[in-house]
């Protein structure tokens, strides 16, 4: 199924009034309202191929209807959410569940929806049929060389498809740690991972980056031998130039002050990616923003400033990607919603009068600080993002035009109702 | 320092255009409006005698100046908060910090600001001057009879007190608990305890209510005798239909779902009170709304939900009352920021679409839920809640009109740089 | 594969004289030795059937070899852990995972074993093959009567099975709830969920108890609708005499004092079972006593005192069951440390001198009192724990009998090394 | 009050049959008893001057009696402690709590007691009498230089009084940080902190090491500007060799693994010095192994690899602190029972097999790595620990001989029953 221009015409006529009305009475307020709705057109965030069937945990799986069946099938949906809100302009592959067969083919598909191909994402977190060694306890990290071999090769290969693809960054998410005091030598496991990440990062082409995913627990329970910023930090300086730090929003401690750590990265210069969604206790991945929205807005107030500090392009020098799972909704729609919600950030984030909060910062005014934040929180920013998503041809409501169209009975239609995408 | 109605009106006048413009724009949107502004005029928010002076920690204190030296100037303080907002009509006394030596004179004094006496506080966590026995190691669970008395004799005394200024309430806070694995048996600190209430239970006017406040944790850091709402919901079971449990946001475990427990105890028909403040980590009794605002805004849609349910008065049926520490801000501008994010949030779940909501619930349709809840929350209400202010004769901006006047300047002219409020 | 007496008695042979001395010189120190090691004899934790198989996470799952492939097989397994240590005389089932086609070939085989069956465990919180209408939106809380009434049946023939096998209780874990803010009406999810307890409850035998069984989070990640001890309670008081509370130690959230829910249900009457495991992020399901050792010998501690304050029998009034998740070691392996932790916590928490501890908590002689209960922690008690085995013609050493007999690599050619066992 | 040989003598020979019995039964078992008690021999824990004194909450505090009234009196509580368990030789100060007036005579008096002078501490948390400018919105931190260098000059006068008394190293514990969003800018307050910490280092004599320690919240409750392992080792890294990071078993989020990061941090050759406690919420700074003594073996369990790996010295090589409250119990008999905890701790650590441990590692046999740790840990090493103190002479039991001679209640007539030792 494919969206029509003239279906978002029709939709965005029906609500334009309304919106061009919000608009002019918001940009009465906003001296900058045109920059940030520039800013806002330009912001794209990728879609990762697993988050477009339904999600699940131990316990069990409710699948959906219509999931996509194979690789063109995810780059279909993915298609279909950039042309509701073209702000979804990537994808971000994971190899093995999405090995393309014909490079060029998946090329053109791609953009023919106007899509380019963010970090790619290995795994060494669960054996495939026919692995020759197991991963239970651990791949990079692990006592035996010829797992860690076997991660790497893996890794390596996961470059080249990339390549192939015009992808330009690997993020390598590692599961390795253990769930018992004593099952592990932690120094070991470190060197162990460090020295196999380093023969990943020999392997990086010139221009690649690599992301260095830290996680606080699960699927083990004890430790995590990539548990921290400050421990991803260490690989990604040992590294070298092209290793960078990815934070995911899901994978702190309890309370855990994420802004902070972003603005340190930053200062850094070891921010490389960012995973986006969200949770009440661990990583429960849940649709961006549905928990605590003025932490994400606090994290991109954090990223605007350190990102402008260090004159970093918002678009382009930082990887952008959602990581949820879709137990409950339908992944077209939570994803829907997470962008919006991801936009609604960046506005508020962009709107924060920077110059006032400097001074204030510098006259220890923390009411006047809090009141600044606040006023752009506080902002219903929602006819700027509305009005970036008109000015680009997308949809003025996107979730809205999901239902009327009848996308997913569509989509059910022509996949059938039992598919089941690939994923976790 | 008093202000006078003319300043404010001043005041007003400078920002009303603006203000006009806005709410009208908003009005165009908000179909119940006007019942909204109704309702925020009525609100209102107690504030404690102990918030006035500058807050601490155990690691020291940072006083400001200007702070009120006996209870006449704490009413005056809440006088000023008053006029300033006009939703802060109640006071909320802590004896022995405020005991009042002239009945008559007192209860005059805070009539002449438009102040009503809201609940009393008891206070048997410290030692005071001069007191026969220690509660170092408890007060209602203690294991030495004469300590229980002593404590439910103070509890009786401040009803008295209570009694004399109109109160129609007491809030009983316990710091009881142990600080180590078999200090305390936990059964028998629950029955003295118990039998100690409802020794108070039974001093207790008609026409009054009791609140059982629960705290996780601190000052004990082991376990606590009145350790969370299963426990004080135990109590006021037991004690009868005048106990009731009362909520702060700062005494839960981390991740705890408040907005869970407040629905919970409506039905049960047992919230009796609340107290206000924002925390990250603890109980860190920062300003409210300044780090989880959503989650305040959860917390009010289930408060008017659940109210509404049960046909209760949402401006007297629940005691409401700011329980923060002003450590680094002025006690009165937190104070007004504090009220501020209160009637932000209140506006905000007033704003709900209820039925809608329950339809979208009947049908599971999790992401209408979400969109639903979400529209009430990113609405910006600010045009409503500065219209109630408008309305009452209040400030339009409180903050910056306090500032304007140098309140505080004033206050440390009058009572000088370095008085310091009693409170912790 | 069975394991023969002659096996055990070869093995105990070789570790008898240093068992013997090592006893003898504990038992110069403790005067109530004996008193201990019976009662160690007699306490007995049911093993549940699901447990005999790998366990996962939502990331994957690494099977081992040799898992049981049906009720037999499971029931096997349990006889092998129960030669072993003779503590596992009790298997607890899992519905619809091990219905029986025969029952008295089943009854049978678990007395050849001398295994009795303790609570059953239903499940609505997965869909099975042709179940007529989805528990992805809950179940007893469902906001459709029909699933909650599926629901409430299978419950009742859940009981039906239990009947037939001489089990005395169901226990009833729930994972409804919600992942999102406005997916639920907190209070409706209740009293649906009270409705179809209380249908459930008209259909128990008379000599039946009901659990409800709490947990905070996971799969939802929002809220859960028994989501704790307070909730339960709630419940358990509204159903009646025949129900109670269920606490699993991994269903709580960060830095909970377990110990003083134990307690504090023990005094309400109200506590009916205990599900051990162990964990250091949230319901981690690793081996009981890897991660807090002296929390569950604190929970014991409080147990012990707790019941016999009420005159309970420590082997029968509570239903005492592993709860865990296998998914790094052999799952028999797992259950023999399991059990020999439980055992060690009893028998420290009995070694408590509690009229000693009395009288320190009488006179708040903190220091005596931890004192007091460090002894107890601190004194090596292996010496009781084997000694009840070697009194039951179980083996001195378990884990490394079952290492010597092979018995995994026997259970492997018996049944294969590809095997799956229901569950999780 | 002094403790006399004879007094010792006399406690040790009522109980030396005893001993003797239980350390033979136990040395027949452990082939290094003899090098494990002469390691604990040499094992000395510093205790700082502040923790002689009743601590409290911001609630409250309730003084003991018989508290030193100055530092000769907090070296004379300390030679008690020294006396009574010969692992107590040294005193870590706090300026300006504990400035000398006259050094000779405090070295003089310290030697008396075989005291040494272990790290000196700062304090920039607290607004001193007649301080020039104020540390309410921190210290190094500042955005105002002139603070920043008030800071640094004390530092500088920290390690002068250091230099006098023959300590070798400054423990810099920094409160800075913010309580509200927008309150700090995390880079700039970084960049000033490194640079005043620099100013600092510049100041350290050659053979010193300056300690940066971390702690996650409190005073601050939004974030802390030393917040973590990782950022104290950004610092530490950037001062250069000098420069050590300093761990707190309370200064964590809530689940954290200490152990992992004290491993990391030998690993980089950046730990440098620990300061004891335990706790279950926060930074509780309860009496150490009272909650968690099986995190505390774990931790020793990584010190002692790890320093061993490297080579290090157990005695010398790191600062070893305690740093509690002393809320409840006497100071003394809490930091009797604090020792004697750590010395428990390091005796299982010793205990550990580390052969068969790494063996068990590198086979991923984690079932024997944990019965492997666990066998350490279920030992009951008191012998062990009392065998050292019997040989250095000091009491076999120092609880017990502190009360049998009264020491608290001689202190109390000495000193008074109602003096205020400084700290916290």
């Amino acid at each position: 199924m494919n969206i029509d221009k003239n279906q978002i015409a029709e939709h965005n006529q029906q609500l334009e009034a309304v919106q061009n009305r919000r608009f002019n009475q918001l940009a009465e307020d906003l001296p900058n309202a045109e920059t940030i709705v520039q800013k806002l057109v330009d912001f794209q965030v990728a879609i990762p191929s697993w988050a477009l069937g339904t999600g699940g945990t131990r316990f069990g799986r409710f699948s959906g209807g219509g999931e996509p069946r194979n690789l063109e099938e995810k780059i279909a949906d993915i298609g279909l959410l950039h042309a509701l809100n073209r702000s979804s302009g990537a994808i971000s592959l994971h190899i093995p569940w999405d090995i393309p067969e014909d490079y060029a083919a998946i090329r053109t598909l791609a953009s023919q929806y106007d899509l380019s191909f963010d970090a790619m994402n290995s795994n060494t977190f669960q054996d495939q049929q026919g692995q020759a060694l197991s991963y239970k306890f651990g791949s990079m990290q692990h006592v035996d060389k010829a797992v860690r071999k076997q991660a790497v090769d893996h890794n390596i290969d996961v470059i080249k498809h990339g390549i192939e693809l015009g992808s330009k960054s690997l993020t390598v998410w590692l599961a390795d740690g253990s769930s018992f005091p004593g099952q592990l030598n932690f120094r070991r496991a470190f060197q162990n991972t460090l020295e196999s990440l380093q023969e990943v990062y020999a392997a990086l082409p010139e221009d690649w980056k690599i992301f260095v995913e830290y996680k606080a627990f699960e699927p083990n329970f004890y430790s995590t031998t990539v548990g921290d910023w400050g421990q991803s930090l260490l690989y990604a300086s040992k590294l070298g130039d092209k290793a960078y730090t990815l934070v995911d929003l899901g994978h702190h401690l309890p309370n855990a002050n994420i802004e902070q750590i972003v603005s340190l990265l930053l200062m850094e210069g070891k921010l490389g990616g960012f995973h986006f969604n969200d949770s009440k206790y661990g990583d429960d991945d849940l649709t961006t923003g549905s928990i605590k929205p003025y932490q994400l807005f606090l994290i991109f107030s954090e990223l605007v400033e350190g990102m402008d500090n260090r004159g970093m392009d918002h678009t382009k020098d930082l990887g952008w990607m959602i990581d949820a799972s879709h137990n409950l909704k339908d992944p077209l729609e939570d994803l829907l919603q997470s962008v919006e919600a991801i936009l609604i950030a960046y506005a508020q984030a962009l709107l924060v009068d920077r110059a006032a909060l400097t001074e204030a910062q510098s006259a220890n005014d923390v009411v006047r600080a809090q009141e600044i934040l606040q006023h752009a929180f506080r902002t219903d920013v929602r006819p700027l993002v509305a009005e970036a998503r008109k000015r680009t041809g997308a949809a003025l409501n996107p979730v809205q035009l999901f239902r009327e169209l009848g996308v997913r009975s569509q989509l059910i239609k022509e996949r059938g109702a039992k598919t089941v995408a690939t994923g976790l």
